[in-house]
């Protein structure tokens, strides 16, 4: 646990899915797989706090976010989110964006690598939710979909106009963001929007497959690493390289580091703590 | 039209390209054929004016860009351009420079979709025109050449320096603008510089299909995307995230979200008005 | 030799790696090949005073990297460096972080191209060096590492976390700098990684004749392209725009472009100065 927490406890039960985290791995499996996972305000408010309060946690090194069913997250419910937003008045409405939009600056902001794991449909703010986070494992059936103008709605939601671009290019940002079409595993693979596609029946494993590798390596370097790449988007290069020269220079005297250099010398394999 | 105009008019002809507004969709076409299409100073100024006008006319919904005859746009015509440069004085050369520069500026600014059909070379200026547009539509046979550096001048023209890393990223845009070598339709296609290709002869019928959908669908949605793509390039993670959450907050307002609501609720496809 | 040079003289002889210029093409080559060229403390303070001093010397239009032996540069000395890390305090810790950064700076603002000839495998400091050049050529054997994940230390180093992402994409940097796995010839031209993949054997003619093209053409043009590459990743579109107006006017007035205009006029080739 963080020694940095003071009045607030942890959340003892998350309602609205399941979590779990064992031996480093935390789980976020959404759990309304006859909806294909749609999104519920209640859903979005649980991802945004439990983001906030996982790091400090202490026993998580890696975040899972995966589905049940047959999809990974088909975004928000048009019956419980769009049939509601009908109602809303100004305030409410971007009270609502913003949530959303806290949820995305959560992942990214989050020291720890957060691995989608999609196993299939990821359409709208599922699609976001996938794009945010640091890899994207996709069953080899499953799709990307960030169709928000199918909806009427801008094509930039919750950052994704911030994201895509730095992730595929503008121009391919351009096509998939304006049209909303779907964009299958084997296609989002070629252009860098899927981090490695699997089998169907191959994803749980090879999810666990990495999500153990990150928890088991030294995680610190993982972290720090993550942190980098999401504030480095947004700086200059001499910054940039301070910051890096900094970062090294701190990570030099980690816990991991001695141990490289020493089970390098003993000719073992280095024995990472993520300190 | 536009609410918000005053004083000036419209123009009533555009003398240096061919321009026709036809139900909701805008199309220039070039029409030196016998130069494939080399522009001259009067077509930059027509295109730049043209760009300032066309959003407040609200006839158009869609801009098409494309060339008559074998080629899209060879850029500055070496006689009319190149041969006129020699004479200009140091106020004059910079004069020019800026023209050429705000013709991107207000390709990428311009709230309506710009959709580039490339028949055939698109070069020099005529290839940053194509690399400003949202989509670029090419024939099999077409092929890009940033030539800039074989006539002596700067890879750097018209943004090209600021737009090509961010479509094909840095590395492709370093080779791309240095050594200015054609680019064929497959290879742009496959690093994310064509949106699309086609055989030669589905190009009209794959511009016109695509300048429909535009035309045909959620205008507000499609434009506030392009915008926020275009906007969000030069903005940081937080600030991009709460632009987006106020933009969605103001779609979610518009008639367009409502009528995908009531349309989904009835059953039926919604019927877009674009506001 | 530049014109503003006033006390300092230039270096007679570089100790750590093997240097000469030779009709245009400055060449360093890394010179420890029974270690795959690991770098040591001398060999980066070498290569940051030579990219200072390198284009004041007139001499060299363009500059290759290469490594001798199996191997391009497989990044700091295990004992050497890292060896010797163990040892250092804070601020000798930050001395050395920012004297790698200072070589990654140098090299993206060098204004001449920068060629890295990759025979064999780049690894860690290697491959940032790579990373840093302009045009990467690499021998169908050859790989890249980002391997500092490996050693304990953030995958963020000497710029790499603000490099990469902007070359491949940020899903793809993700993984290679979190990681540190191999990528090999073939998927780094795939992703957009290397510039050129050539048989083993074909590397140093390769390596030779793009130095060449570079170093006999347009120089002005090329250095001017590189300078703006660099610069307008950390500038906005109408502050770039504006950058290359200006460029591109002073370009206009050069040597090279009325060369051009003549030669054009003539039905020759060009004879380029580099002026």
């Amino acid at each position: 646990m963080s020694p940095f927490r003071a009045s607030p406890g942890f959340t003892g039960q998350w309602a609205h899915f399941d979590f779990e985290v064992a031996d480093g791995v935390a789980t976020v499996t959404l759990n309304r797989p006859e909806k294909l996972n749609a999104l519920t305000f209640d859903v979005y408010a649980d991802l945004r706090d439990l983001l906030a309060e996982l790091p400090h946690r202490g026993d998580a090194k890696v975040l899972v976010i995966a589905g049940q069913g047959r999809g990974f997250c088909s975004g928000g419910d048009v019956e419980e989110i769009i049939g509601e937003l009908q109602k809303f008045d100004t305030a409410q409405l971007l009270e609502f964006t913003r949530m959303t939009g806290a949820v995305v600056k959560a992942l990214r902001e989050c020291p720890l690598p957060v691995l989608a794991s999609i196993n299939g449909i990821a359409a709208g703010a599922g699609s976001v939710i996938a794009l945010a986070s640091d890899f994207r494992l996709m069953a080899r059936s499953a799709a990307f979909a960030f169709l928000f103008t199918k909806v009427g709605l801008a094509g930039a939601d919750m950052g994704s106009a911030y994201l895509l671009p730095r992730v595929v290019g503008l121009g391919r940002a351009t096509e998939l963001l304006m049209l909303g079409d779907k964009i299958r595993a084997e296609k989002a693979e070629q252009i860098g929007l899927a981090s490695q596609v699997v089998d169907d029946e191959q994803l749980p494993a090879a999810t666990t497959e990495l999500a153990r590798r990150l928890a088991d390596g030294p995680a610190l370097a993982y972290s720090t690493t993550k942190v980098l790449l999401t504030r480095e988007l947004d700086m200059d290069l001499g910054s940039s390289i301070e910051l890096e020269a900094m970062t090294q220079a701190l990570l030099m005297t980690s816990k991991d580091h001695g141990e490289f250099y020493r089970a390098w010398t003993a000719g073992r394999s280095p024995q990472w703590t993520g300190r």
